[in-house]
C-alpha cells in the first residue's frame, strides 16, 4: 500500500469519526428537547413550549448537513464494504434522531392546548414514559459512540418496558375519558403525546439495530413481539 | 472526454433511471397498501387486515435494498454535484415512501380492534381522508418520474386540503366521544387512524420538496402555515 492511499484511508477514518461525533451530539440535542418538552408541560409555559418547537429546526438542519456530508464523503472516497456499513449506519441513525426530535417537538406543541383545558392532569404517567424514553436514547447513543453491539442489544430489549408503560397509561387515559366527558379533549392530547414518546422508543430500537448491523454485518433478529397492545383486540374490552 | 468516461457516465445514468423506476414502484405499492387498509375497514375483514400489515415488510425490504444500491452506486461512481442531488433525493424519497407504508399498515392494524367494538361507524370521513392522501401520493410519484418540479409544487399545496379535512374529522370524532362513552374506544382508534393518514400527506409534501430540490438545487420555501389545527388552542374550546 502506498503512503498516498494510507493518507486517504486515514482522513476517511477521521472524517467518519467526526461524523459519528456530530451524530451523537445531534442525538443529545434530541433528548434535551424531549426533557424540555416534559418540563414545559409541568410548568404550563407556552413560550417555553414554542421555543422547543422552534429548536426542532436546528435538529432538522443538522440532519440535512450530516446526510450531505455522508453523501459527499461517499462520492469522494469510494469506501469498501466495512466502511460502507459505517456510512449506511450513520445515514440511518441521523434520520432516526431527526424523527426523535420531531416527536419531542410534537409533545411540546400539544402541551400548549393541553395547558388551556386540562381539568384533570394525569401527566405523571407521561413523565414516566418520557424518562424511560430519554434513558433509552441516551444509552443507545453511548452504544453508538462505543460501537458496542451488546450494549445496543440491551437497549433494544429494554424498549419492552416503555411499550408496557405506554399501554398502561393508554388504558388509564381511556378510563378518565369515560368518567367525565370534559376529560375527553385533554386526554386526547395526552394520548397523542404518549404515542409520540412510545415512538421515540421505537426509534431508539432502530438505532440499536443499525449499530448491530454496523458491528456484525448482519441484522438483529426481529422476532420480538411488538408490545403496543393499544391496537390489540384485548384492550377494546374496556370500551364495550 | 474519453469514450471510457462517457461509458461510465452513461451506465451511471441508466442505474439512476433504474433506481427511480424502483422507487416509483415502491411508492405505488405503498398507495395500494393504504387503499387496501381502507377497504378492510369497510369489509371488517381481519385476515385481509393482517395481510396488509404483513405486506409492509416487503416495502421495508425494498427501501433497504434501494438505500444499499444508492450507497453502492455512490461508492463506485463518485458522481458530481448535479448527480449527488439526484442520489440524495432518491435516498430521501425512498425513506418517505417507507414511512407512508408504515402508516398504511398502522391503519390496517387498528382496523382489527375497531371492527370488534365499533357501535358507531363514522368511517366515511376516514375514507375521504384516505382518498385525498392516496391521490396526493400518486400525483407526487408522477412528478418524481417526470422530474416535474411545478407538478410537485401543486401536490405540495394540495396537502392543505387534507389537513383541513383531518381537522374537521377530528372535531367530529370528539363530539361522538362526548355524546356517548361507548364511542370513546372506537373513536380513539379512528383518531389515530386519521392522524396516520394526515401524516401520509406530510410525507407526500416531503417528497415534493425533495423533487423541487433535485430539479432546482434549492429548497422550496417552507413558509406555509402548518394546517393541523387539532393541536392549536382554538380546538380545545370543544372540550371546555
Amino acid at each position: 500500500m502506498s503512503s498516498g492511499s494510507e493518507h486517504i484511508i486515514k482522513s476517511y477514518d477521521s472524517e467518519l469519526a467526526r461524523l459519528t461525533g456530530e451524530i451523537v451530539r445531534m442525538g443529545e440535542l434530541s433528548v434535551t428537547q424531549l426533557e424540555s418538552a416534559i418540563d414545559v408541560i409541568a410548568r404550563r409555559d407556552e413560550r417555553a413550549a414554542q421555543r422547543v418547537v422552534a429548536n426542532d429546526d436546528a435538529i432538522d438542519q443538522l440532519e440535512q448537513e450530516i446526510s450531505h456530508d455522508v453523501v459527499r464523503l461517499l462520492a469522494l472516497r469510494a469506501p469498501m464494504a466495512g466502511d460502507l456499513r459505517n456510512v449506511f449506519a450513520a445515514l440511518r441513525i441521523a434520520a432516526d434522531i431527526e424523527r426523535i426530535g420531531d416527536y419531542a417537538a410534537n409533545v411540546a406543541k400539544r402541551s400548549i392546548p393541553l395547558s388551556m383545558v386540562a381539568p384533570v392532569s394525569p401527566t405523571k404517567g407521561l413523565d414516566y414514559l418520557a424518562k424511560l424514553a430519554a434513558a433509552e436514547v441516551r444509552e443507545v447513543l453511548v452504544a453508538y459512540r462505543d460501537q458496542d453491539a451488546e450494549h445496543a442489544y440491551q437497549v433494544w430489549k429494554s424498549d419492552a418496558e416503555l411499550d408496557e408503560a405506554y399501554t398502561g397509561y393508554f388504558r388509564q387515559l381511556l378510563t378518565y375519558m369515560m368518567e367525565d366527558p370534559r376529560n375527553i379533549t385533554p386526554c386526547t392530547h395526552l394520548l397523542f403525546m404518549a404515542k409520540n414518546i412510545e415512538r421515540i422508543g421505537d426509534h431508539a430500537t432502530n438505532i440499536a439495530e443499525s449499530i448491530w448491523f454496523q458491528v456484525h454485518g448482519e441484522t438483529l433478529d426481529k422476532q420480538r413481539v411488538k408490545r403496543d397492545f393499544t391496537s390489540s383486540p384485548e384492550l377494546t374490552k374496556l370500551g364495550e
